[in-house]
């Protein structure tokens, strides 16, 4: 039985997907080409094949669809949130503005304006350019958009967890990849709610784990973030963020991948399936392979999350 | 108006897709990353993440379904008609010999005999063993499957373009690699008769491209066949192949593609869609980057025909 909070975070993906039907991509379940051992199954819920290649268009259109359009939105990123909100933005017609830091890379800052979104920067690194966004929202009426903490943010994720159970029967566990919790506590909140069988997997990269410590310790705690190839998992998690109690009662159980898990995950993911995706996306099939015998036998998916890579760096570790 | 030729092909896609839907992966229809001009849309149908692989299971799952269950069936390849049969027979439940060449190598043999599949090796070269997989047929009473040859595997290969349809609406054109024929015969059949404002456009490789200039001769010419890094279509035309007919009628044009525009499109392939794929697949978005002036405001699909590359073929290509 769910909580109330994971009841109406399940309800609210179910009410969103239609509203947002239109602008997202239904992304495809993909088999894998794998050598597995008998009955035992591996699919890709492909949101690397989403529109701007990322499952951040699935929250910044569920935001956007509940946002007055007379009043301008914010947020700050210049990675997939950012560009998710760019186009979720172009498609409803909402004027947006995007906080970048003065380090942005200038192609990043070309995509996002492109989408005809305002770009501000501000200050010297992502974390600044953050808190500009929330006080230029308070001090000019604009609304903030968090990239996880929000419930609407968070009810949009959950739609990739809505279309995986209609495209794939009978599945026994979903891995999915943790960073600020926000896909993680939306797609784990519609799996419990209405396939309380599953097991939902959060993978943690060891470089970057703020959310899984803070789930161990049952309250928000910092953690050092190092360079990792899953970068766009890593930072922190919001002091009041509701993704931690979310996480807290939906994840059956969390792996810690280190780099070289990731980065031997990335080439499966080349030489074995076609794809090329992004570090945070292959860390979630590092968590699958990490414990073999805990999925013999079943059948899984792997949410990929994004495939949003620089092909220079990608094409070095292949 | 369609001939009876290509109107009973089609209506057959149309029989054999509902025989063969729990045997084939619906394979996703994926948009493009690229940055495009404006209102200038392309997709890709993605058969590189169909089960073994390639599309090839499409008519070897049609034609099985036509063959009595207590004759063995015979076929000759060791790419991806061999490896499609083997589950499809699989499937099905019919005992399964492939000829293999002395030349095999190794893991393609094992892959194969993974399946079931009895395997018969004879032969120097690949067309030595397709004789005698067709001698061991008419002495032994076994029922031969060409790879494109026969109304059913074509009208198997037909399918894909029945799911195009459904999944994208308004397509302007189809691009598709030619080989033997059976794929562009199948799809073209189905496009011209359910869908006649569809422009079907062929592509060809400029060192193997036996169909393409048999079209133009209208009769089956032999050509030269240089090495191409779309082998998976590559070599000559059965001397009354139902394709060549065919392929006159569906396909409205020709695009002929060499080895650099295939690479080029290989690595855009990897470096923009995260798709990594068979040269013969990139072939035909080859064919799609050749004439941009004749896509301009139009959608398209490109037909990804298959995903097994050699990895480390592939790798030094990138």
């Amino acid at each position: 039985m769910t909580s109330d909070l994971i009841a109406q975070s399940a309800a609210r993906s179910a009410a969103v997907h239609r509203k947002i039907a239109q602008a997202i991509h239904r992304t495809p379940v993909i088999p894998s080409r794998q050598e597995l051992p008998d009955h035992t199954r591996l699919f890709y819920k492909a949101e690397n094949f989403q529109h701007t290649g990322s499952f951040k268009l699935r929250g910044a259109s569920a935001k956007l669809t509940t946002e007055p359009l007379d009043r301008p939105v914010i947020t700050a990123s210049s990675g997939n949130h950012g560009i998710a909100c760019s186009l979720a933005a172009q498609t409803t017609g909402h004027e947006l503005i995007v906080v970048l830091p003065e380090t942005v890379v200038p192609m990043k800052r070309q995509r996002i304006e492109a989408f005809g979104t305002r770009v501000v920067i501000h200050g010297a690194d992502a974390a600044l350019a953050e808190l500009h966004a929330q006080h230029l929202a308070e001090t000019e009426g604009y609304s903030y958009i968090s990239p996880y903490n929000d419930a609407e943010v968070i009810a949009g994720q959950g739609t990739a967890a809505l279309e995986l159970l209609d495209q794939l029967a009978g599945v026994d566990n979903v891995f999915i990849s943790m960073g600020g919790g926000g896909l993680i506590s939306g797609m784990g909140a519609v799996l419990k709610e209405f396939a309380p069988r599953t097991r939902v997997i959060g993978v943690s990269a060891t470089n970057s784990c703020a959310l899984a410590a803070s789930m161990k310790a049952g309250r928000i705690v910092e953690t050092e973030h190092l360079e990792t190839l899953a970068d766009g998992v890593a930072g922190g998690v919001d002091a009041d963020s509701v993704t931690l109690p979310m996480a807290c009662e939906v994840v059956d159980d969390v792996i810690h991948c280190d780099e070289d898990q990731i980065a031997a995950a990335l080439r499966i993911l080349a030489a074995e399936e076609g794809m090329l995706v992004e570090g945070a996306a292959a860390l979630a099939l590092a968590g699958y392979l990490a414990k073999p015998e805990a999925v013999a036998g079943q059948t899984s998916a792997v949410l990929l999350c994004g495939g949003n890579y620089q092909w220079d760096q990608l094409r070095g570790l292949l």
